[in-house]
């Protein structure tokens, strides 16, 4: 699988009261990490709203999650590394490792499909499979 | 003129390690007055996007500026007053006023232009003049 | 169980570009939702830094997660239910319900642990147990 | 004056419903901008609460404004450039160019005041004068 990594440094506006990362932002951090990840398989989702066949909608997210094992604080440098762990037919799975000092601090999950319009479907979109160049892409063939 | 009025506790994630109301979260409560202004105006942003003539495409922001008198902090009650303080032809300006237990400790001003659909233009949009029916609404009449 | 409710209107700067809410932001309303359910319980965080044994530190996250069943999208006007699903010595388990239109659209979990000053410690704190008048007032009784 | 510049990937999440950089995030990144400059004159925001006589306690916000003179959107790579325009004796005042592709589309403004830790005082900081090596760090000298 292709493996992307995004360097961040935690700002002071990043964290909280407590002096450390608010939490939320690990998982502003993993939607910009998969947007990475994209990018660096040639899929910039600002140019991915044409070409694929089937008028592709975007990757919504089905779930999200994460493991906390040790706090970063402002001045730190990290780094998130990402890739596909798992593919089914219209949904994927994308882990995230957040690198702080040689030390993964937090595990980070996402569950996303694949969607395409539907201007027939109430929410204008539905589930469609993954097109085969996506996962070529992403595997890093 | 039309003035409204939007309650916010302050929250631990508004806040920074300095243990103070993060000051780009104003701009978020004054983007959201200004939504909470047009809504109490009976001019619905989710809504807006098909009725008035001409295709109207938003209010963006021309500029925004605020003074910072006092700092809030995590668990005040705090409420933002917002009101349009001048009209040009296609562009006027919003006043927000932060109260926290009587006190103004947040001067803010926004101002905004009436853009409409242009599917000639390069950005897609052009600035229109104000519908009569928005001045009116805004002002109250 | 004590459960509190949560109010939420989604702004137009709720939402990404899919024009629905930006998935992150569910986890900055869980985070009111857990300051929120506190406050119901008579235990504001801005005042609970000092009165409990030990020293209260903070809740810190070990792990959050989220299954997002349905898209919320601007003007919708939802809920955020929340309660303490369960109690070990040192931390607990607490889950979100997001109400829209009388369905649960997503479905929160944060998984936390009560920690207290330890001066001696590197990162300053430590973990303890639960007090039980916390227990008991998030219990309800 | 030291100019420090700042570099951004407009992502997904920094855009808003109209497909452009949610307006608020730019004064995020005006401060990440400040905290970059300050790095880059050797004055590291988590390094400075310690060393300098009388007690460093920040740089909160006395105002802050910004002209938009064209909007950003996803996938755009832009440039904060930044310097200090201004001293007075306990304030100052940082400029914010954005640059993207070669034009400038946003100028932001801060001023900013030094305060120093005052126990005696309600809120427990005072304003202070600059210190002369923070003058000249920011001053390229």
């Amino acid at each position: 699988m292709l493996h992307a990594r995004l360097a961040r440094h935690v700002h002071f506006g990043d964290c909280d009261p407590a002096q450390i990362v608010f939490y939320p932002r690990y998982y502003i951090w993993f939607d910009q990490a998969t947007e990475n990840l994209f990018r660096a398989a040639g899929l910039n989702w600002e140019e991915m709203f044409e070409p694929f066949e089937g008028g592709f909608a975007g990757i919504p997210l089905l779930g999200a999650s994460a493991e906390f094992k040790a706090a970063s604080k402002m001045g730190d440098d990290i780094e998130i590394e990402s890739w596909v762990d798992e593919w089914q037919d219209k949904t994927f799975t994308i882990e995230h490792r957040v690198h702080n000092q040689g030390r993964i601090t937090v595990e980070g999950h996402e569950k996303r499909i694949w969607v395409v319009r539907a201007p027939d479907r109430p929410a204008g979109i539905r589930a469609a499979s993954i097109p085969a160049e996506v996962k070529a892409r992403l595997s890093g063939d």
